[in-house]
């Protein structure tokens, strides 16, 4: 598969990130920065933005709040063909802490909101398109939001000037059917748009998935190396990179990361295919009930967390 | 999706065994039988059905040969509705050792083949049909079949009195366009028949591979629990009957045997998404050299791996 407008985003910080709450050292931060720079990956998402009143540090590492100054430590000025990104919660970055693009080596704000904050999204996209950024808006948890909910959202957006919007499979619960009715509906309501896609692995079709939303047209493609991020993980970039086929892309530096940084944190920390992510996956479920069960002492026991989640339905 | 056709055979002892040469503790095997018939599973494949003089006992457990008394001990009469199967593969199993239907609980016999083994296939399936079995035939590596070839096996085929048939992906290297362009060609020309799958998960798209086989009408689907394997392993027990959602099948069957024996195996036999075996995926080439390099003291050096398989494909 090849086709020149496509745009590959590495999030392995950032996504990652949810499962050590951004503790990585600074050494595995700057090999996955060289190592997309190397592979000749567009776009490499570093982290959230916060204000630093936000969260405690330091409970919560730097690539929480990604401070210009720390950035600067890993990509210097940044003369590279990789651009710099990061992700924006609603409310968590104040607008003044947002300095103009000039003073700053981030290139992308990627705004991330539920379906009731679009407003609040559009205004934050904006906000940082007018400080000369450019700009995403990431609708998560699509999965749970009603066809008349989606058509307001898409159509609000449809009037933005933000031009990529995202469909994120924020459970890892769609199947290609899913995608297929999503991108039909996505691309016909935002023509002239780009239409990027995030997927998680909880039922082992985040590729799976990626792959359908190419061929309906998405051309910003978010992956994470050895598929690093919130429980089951993410697509996997090595994957991703093999399927493309693209000239200007290059595996092998993805392949070393994954050796020297990402496969040794596995040993550390539990993300991937676990029964209780395939659960809350298959279920259509926020994965935070099977987050807590793998660090319980009862990670193991799949009937009994089964047997919890399908209770808990029952209401 | 619901389909009343659709059919689901576990062939975890089966394609397991090529892990660790069909060494499986009796409680194992028995564990795997009670699930599949608790969890209404419609098949199981128990193992390799060979002549004794094939392969060396005790090198080989009881799960390579499928000897009629070691068959009983775990099944019984198998008075279920779990029907059992075995493969066989061309040369291994001498006709007059295998016993009329009516000596038997196998039901089902598979036939493994390559392309230019197809007349011996047909034979070996025409003859275990003539003593009273089901049987289908199971075409392996047709990722490495060029289309003329292809084409005379399905004619082949199709003047059979074989009534199901097999698109199996060995190496774990079809997208899902491969897999709507052969699934197109199997059905057009094998009007009639079933058509099964039978997929590997190199690239993490056996689950993703076996949906689009039942978009295309394949009805008889192969899977194993926690996706044990060859190798990269195959496609999920516990993700396909999520995904059916008959009410004939029931998942928390499935779960008790992960949690109790398959889950626990893992920690001795490296199979799932490991990068060597990714790479024979992408590159569509037998697992044998990165299942080798597995078993070595460089299983971590994905580098090294890579570019040995890259060289070698420089001649």
């Amino acid at each position: 598969m090849y086709r020149k407008e496509i745009k590959v985003l590495d999030c392995t910080v950032r996504d990652g990130g949810l499962m050590n709450k951004w503790q990585f050292s600074k050494d595995f931060v700057k090999t996955i920065y060289n190592s997309c720079v190397e592979a000749g990956v567009d776009y490499m998402e570093i982290g959230y933005i916060s204000s630093e009143d936000q969260f405690p540090r330091p409970e919560y590492g730097p690539w929480k709040f990604c401070a210009e100054d720390e950035l600067r430590e890993i990509v210097g000025e940044n003369n590279t063909n990789t651009k710099l990104s990061v992700m924006a919660d609603i409310g968590r970055i104040k607008f003044d802490d947002i300095r103009p693009k000039d003073e700053s080596v981030v290139d992308l704000f990627r705004v991330a909101c539920y379906d009731y904050q679009i407003d609040k999204a559009i205004e934050l996209a904006h906000h940082v398109m007018d400080k000369g950024y450019e700009a995403t808006i990431n609708l998560m948890a699509v999965s749970k939001v009603n066809n008349r909910a989606l058509d307001q959202v898409l159509e609000d957006v449809a009037q933005s000037r933000v031009g990529t919007f995202y469909l994120v499979d924020s459970f890892g619960s769609l199947y290609s059917e899913d995608i297929h009715q999503l991108m039909e509906k996505y691309t016909s309501m935002l023509p002239g748009k780009t239409i990027g896609f995030h997927g998680h692995n909880n039922t082992q079709l985040a590729f799976a998935n990626t792959i359908e939303c190419i061929r309906c047209g998405a051309n910003m493609l978010d992956a994470t190396m050895l598929g690093i991020g919130r429980g089951a993980g993410n697509c996997p970039m090595e994957l991703l990179l093999s399927f493309l086929k693209n000239p200007k892309y290059n595996i092998l530096p993805i392949l070393k990361a994954i050796q020297e940084q990402v496969k040794p944190l596995q040993e550390k920390i539990d993300w991937g295919y676990f029964i209780p992510y395939m659960i809350t996956g298959a279920q259509n479920d926020h994965p935070r009930s099977a987050m807590a069960w793998m660090n319980s002492d009862k990670k193991d026991d799949y009937v009994a967390y089964y047997e919890s989640v399908v209770k808990n339905k029952e209401v």
